[in-house]
């Protein structure tokens, strides 16, 4: 059986199947350290939407399940392919097929790089908003699949926000068309939002139709502002958010993660329990907008540093981008994603310190602190996930959703946090999107095991 | 049997159930000018979330289909009860739960009216985006079932985009809770926006999570261009949708709604196949904003006037806000909702100017030209629609298709639309549909024949 899959997908797809052993390794794993057991069948590295048809007309006549998959960014175990599975790369599929201004629309293949694309539409003056911190090298694929957020999201929304409409290959094969490509449009149920953040359980996303953005016009303005810890730090932000101005972004780091992003730029350690907002403004009121929140930020005891100019706003916004290489020199690291409504975030931070000390753990955590985003870094030696970590996270989970929050903010369940799903949305609804599952899916051979446990 | 739903209903609810003929009457129309056949059971009005659980079990029981209804302001058919059914009017569950400044949320139950929602906010200084025509006499349950759009959707978004979570009572009784209260949250499927814009076949909207803006600061500016026929007016305003400045509100229209509202307001007709635009600025760069839209309009052979003041600017706004009652003046009237990508709106005014010669009928047709969403008018005499007129609703839906527009911006499917519905969708994406539906409501009594035939 397994080598007959592999003889029919050869003789479908030719050498765009690959089952060396690096192929089957590198899609074991994304970037959570989570890796599958054993090795996929098959890694077929799709070029056309024919393609991926002809993997999934193979899969359902054989039972085989399919694990797409896009750069293998994500933090979940979402593209996570194992034993028995196709891996399904759309990492070849990565044309702008369309650019309209005036529609303010683009049209893609899954496989383009977020980055890549922002480049060619700031060419046109335009941009796609959703700016997840991976965004040089995940796929706007993966960014639909997993429903991705980013830092700027406050002010200008998530995937779901910029989404028109989605291209669809169905567990049979079949091609659907999904969503239009007006501004309004109600025909229906809204089967384009299901599929965003479905994570490859539903069907195998082959197209976008993206909303745009026209390039925000003008110089960003870019502060930080220094706290002595991070409840400190946390009342600042939402001193901002309460003052009404807007930023463009606002991100939080705790003392264990400032101090090791200072070891990481070799930079003088900060002071004590130092904890550090990072916060951009732009647009047409941008330099207002800083000076308000630089006097928000004093007031409520912070030592604030404007950016004279773009190069210095740059190199104090390095500082929050260099936290991912610096966790990675402390150890394997498990970058947890819970959010919780902005008024929460003191709270939360209390809650993570709580839990430091329940468990004697140090949680280096960012937070974007505009949108009550918080992602606190559980830090190991070695593969495994120790029980320690899942005890903690477990009560890191429960913790959010005490406060009205949820077990992830923009990274998804992947395999990672699927225990948790029942807690979160309830028995019957918990029912009720296995079903959809069903729906879409009623021989279960699309990632199964994701989201929904087995 | 009948006579046993309704002692039921009587059982558990006492006087909330209503068999008056008038009550009974009321609920059979819309505004759509369509009525269901019959008189339905009778009507329950809700007064909390229990007595929705109780009319659902109460049908689930006994087999009997419910159509819930807000203010009956759907322009689709959508809310009308006729024979053997249960009208579940939520009106009277119009209060504000919660409004949170720094969550930038407000908790409502369904039955408020738009209007009065906003007129709350904006004592707080916030606001809630999606402003249907209707909002003065609309709730925000009816908003979210139809997934309503607006004047001010292209700068600030549709309902779609301003909703955090509902709660649901389901087919059988039980209460689910969707959605969330925080800025991001991907946990497994995304149900809150599947169940936007369902038009109640899915479960009754008990309570909604709404996400807020802050009033917008600073002075509107409001202009209008006159154009020497639609044509013109529709370039103009693909003119300005191009020059990259957002306008808050840019409305379209033609020379028939234009002599119309004239007639009413006993303005002076206008002259020839004068058609209108009507724009509004807002926001910190309001003037300058609407300054470049005058100099592109004029450019376009636009007559343009600017409003002096914010009582002017009301003037110019109060002509667009007068069409309903315009058309109302001329006969019975089936509002049209197909909406289009942006640049094909030109193209689509052309489709319509043939449609009106082809089935020799007039069309006076507005349009939200801000996003391609237009509103053709077919206006008759008498209850029926003639057989022409839907002739005519056929071709214009197919241009609308063919232009890659849809066939409902913001109004719905109801009942109105529905044998379209598959000629938009697709076969296989209306099973898909279909089957999602039978989740909800395996027995199919939520409001049977809506959006999906019987």
């Amino acid at each position: 059986m397994t080598a007959s899959v592999v003889d029919l997908l050869r003789e479908a797809l030719g050498d765009r199947v690959d089952t060396t052993e690096s192929a089957l390794e590198a899609v074991r794993a994304d970037k959570s350290g989570h890796a599958a057991r054993g090795r996929a069948l098959a890694v077929v590295h799709a070029e056309r939407i024919e393609d991926v048809q002809a993997v999934l007309r193979i899969a359902h006549a054989t039972g085989t399940p399919v694990v797409p998959r896009g750069a293998g960014t994500g933090l979940a175990g979402g593209a996570n392919a194992g034993d028995g599975r196709i891996a399904l790369s759309l990492a070849r599929m990565n044309r702008i097929l369309e650019i309209r201004p005036d529609d303010l629309l683009a049209v893609v293949e899954p496989g383009i790089v977020n980055a890549d694309l922002n480049a060619e539409l700031a060419r046109h003056g335009l941009w796609w908003a959703p700016d997840p911190a991976s965004r040089a090298i995940s796929t706007v694929g993966g960014n639909i699949a997993t429903g991705a957020g980013g830092l700027l999201c406050a002010k200008y929304g998530v995937v779901r926000d910029a989404v028109l409409g989605v291209d669809v290959v169905l567990a049979d094969g079949e091609l659907v068309r999904l969503g239009h490509r007006s501004v309004k449009g109600v025909t229906g149920l809204d089967l384009t939002s299901l599929m965003i953040g479905s994570e490859g359980t539903l069907g195998v996303v082959v197209g976008a139709t993206l909303k745009l953005r026209r390039l925000v016009a003008g110089q960003a303005r870019m502060l930080t502002a220094s706290f002595a810890d991070v409840r400190a730090a946390a009342a600042g932000a939402a001193a901002v958010t309460a003052s009404g101005v807007q930023p463009a972004i606002m991100e939080l780091m705790d003392a264990a993660s400032l101090a090791a992003v200072h070891a990481l730029l070799s930079l003088p350690a900060p002071t004590g329990r130092e904890s550090l907002l990072t916060v951009q403004t732009d647009g047409p009121t941008a330099a207002d907008d800083a000076a308000q929140i630089a006097q928000v930020l004093e007031d409520a005891a912070g030592r604030v540093r404007l950016a004279a100019d773009e190069a210095e706003g740059e190199a104090l916004l390095q500082m929050r981008r260099s936290l991912h290489p610096a966790m990675e020199r402390l150890g394997t690291t498990l970058i947890e994603d819970v959010s919780v409504p902005r008024s929460a975030l003191p709270a939360m931070f209390d809650e993570i310190v709580r839990i430091e000390r329940d468990y004697g753990l140090t949680i280096p955590t960012v937070a974007h602190a505009g949108d009550g985003n918080l992602h606190p870094n559980f830090v190991f030696r070695g593969p495994e996930v120790p029980d320690v970590v899942w005890r903690a996270a477990d009560d890191l989970f429960r913790s959010a959703l005490r406060l009205g929050g949820t077990l992830t903010g923009e990274h998804g369940i992947g395999v990672l946090k699927r225990r948790w799903l029942r807690d979160e949305l309830g028995a019957r609804q918990w029912e009720l999107q296995r079903d959809i599952k069903r729906v879409f899916d009623p021989t279960g051979i699309l990632n199964p095991g994701v989201v929904f446990a087995d």
